[in-house]
């Protein structure tokens, strides 16, 4: 799927996604050692411009669109193209990106951004940051998604990861629509990284994700829904919960959260007119 | 359990952990709005010695133990009796704290643990932190626990934890023993949260946790694994999967690890001699 931006790195170069090691298995039959698959957490320091950013914690694959897609959530970027390159150390690992924007005194902003700093008084639905302000928007699609169709979705995503079925360490998402199906599907120790590759994959395939869908296996923290707002995304759903602040947000932002799906049931807690249900549904 | 302390807040003070909403409710059987309780996340911030420091995402109760495992675990504080004053505003809900150590800079030191900062090359059992040198120490503990004990422990944690029944947003962890049980139970929709409200607890009881159990819901990454480090904690047993790097550390720093805990299964990844079997252990 990356095949077309030049900068791609063969995923090979990195650790591999999973390890390989004993592990002393106890059951109510027996015990023994069995080799067994764990998560890799790999440390992916990014230099800025020619200066130390951030080390991200993350699974060692789609690190290019990773980078592209934390740039973009952190406000550094709001196209692939202010990008000027991007480039890894095959010594160190290290990720070397230089971008068009000054990014003089990004490091303390985004310090202040990620431990949140209310802005506006502690209204509990004003809680939003500085890099947040100028890259999240309200959601203006018509998108319409069927109690199956969600279900579907939920099945798709678990179906498509492979990572999270051998090691359980991970959370995946995936970008889709009901009509196509899963456009991409990405797996992370990290549950903001999951996302991030998503975004980044669509901004490097230059893809309109305005009617989307993201489909994702974690719970739904204000920070996620943030995400999925800068992304553009109007629907999010997810096997696990929400977060009241995430709702009070993605009321603001014209999202739909669907939660708990699981085995053809689902929560609907924002935004209900996107689900095409015959009963229930207000006007 | 916190009526000892002074500064120890009512918790009818803060937001309640826990939201009630109407949600639609979709089943295979009908639709209908149903009241829902979805978990509360709480931005805490916190003035340390006069000055702005970080806000910190959190479920709102126990918060004096939050500020004080959080203060612990970055190494503002080794213990508590180097907390000068702790107080809650009850009109904005931020926590003014003055400890007695020079903060100065710390700010700074945070932002660059926060993203980890590999410190001495690139080996991948060598990345730790400035401040998580000075605290994580390896475990000294011979505590012994049996396969029995620790699906009781489980078991345990999860009849104590109210919030996750109801909401399935947070994440619980406890403090135990196989002797006296459950010390100590805590709910946060964070993960790292609820390990730094036991550190809290643990601090301002002045109980000895050389030789105690954390029980985890969720997975055993890195950060995850140098608090356990940092609590001085030999054994955490989750229901959840390990991560590579966190396992790497816990082998340096003796911790044993055991993860997906359910239904009398268990996989023990680390330091197996702390887990008594019958079979399979090497001596």
């Amino acid at each position: 799927m990356d095949g077309e931006v030049s900068h791609t790195m063969d995923d090979t170069f990195w650790a591999p996604v999973t390890t390989e090691r004993m592990v002393l298995r106890l059951t109510p039959d027996g015990t023994g050692w069995v080799r067994d698959e764990v998560a890799t957490e790999w440390p992916l320091t990014l230099y800025l411009n020619g200066e130390e950013f951030v080390t991200l914690v993350a699974s060692p694959d789609h690190l290019d669109e990773l980078v592209t897609g934390f740039l973009a959530s952190e406000g550094v970027i709001s196209d692939v193209s202010e990008i000027i390159s991007l480039a890894f150390d095959e010594e160190t690992g290290d990720a070397r990106v230089d971008v068009s924007a000054d990014t003089a005194g990004l490091k303390e902003r985004l310090f202040a951004r990620r431990y949140i700093t209310s802005c506006c008084g502690k209204g509990r639905t004003s809680i939003y940051f500085d890099n947040d302000f100028r890259t999240a928007k309200a959601s203006l699609s018509d998108r319409r998604v069927s109690p199956e169709e969600i279900s579907r979705l939920i099945d798709d995503l678990q179906a498509s990861s492979g990572i999270f079925q051998s090691t359980g360490g991970v959370h995946n998402a995936c970008l889709a629509t009901p009509e196509e199906g899963i456009w991409a599907a990405r797996s992370d120790i990290g549950r903001h990284n999951a996302l991030d590759k998503l975004y980044g994959w669509a901004l490097r395939e230059k893809k309109d994700v305005g009617d989307a869908i993201v489909a994702f296996s974690g719970r739904v923290s204000s920070e996620i829904l943030l995400k999925v707002a800068k992304i553009g995304l109007p629907i999010i759903l997810s096997k696990s919960a929400p977060t009241e602040l995430a709702l009070a947000m993605a009321q603001d932002l014209n999202i739909t959260v669907v939660g708990f799906v699981r085995q053809g049931r689902m929560n609907v807690y924002t935004h209900p007119e996107r689900v095409l249900v015959t009963e229930g549904v207000p006007s």
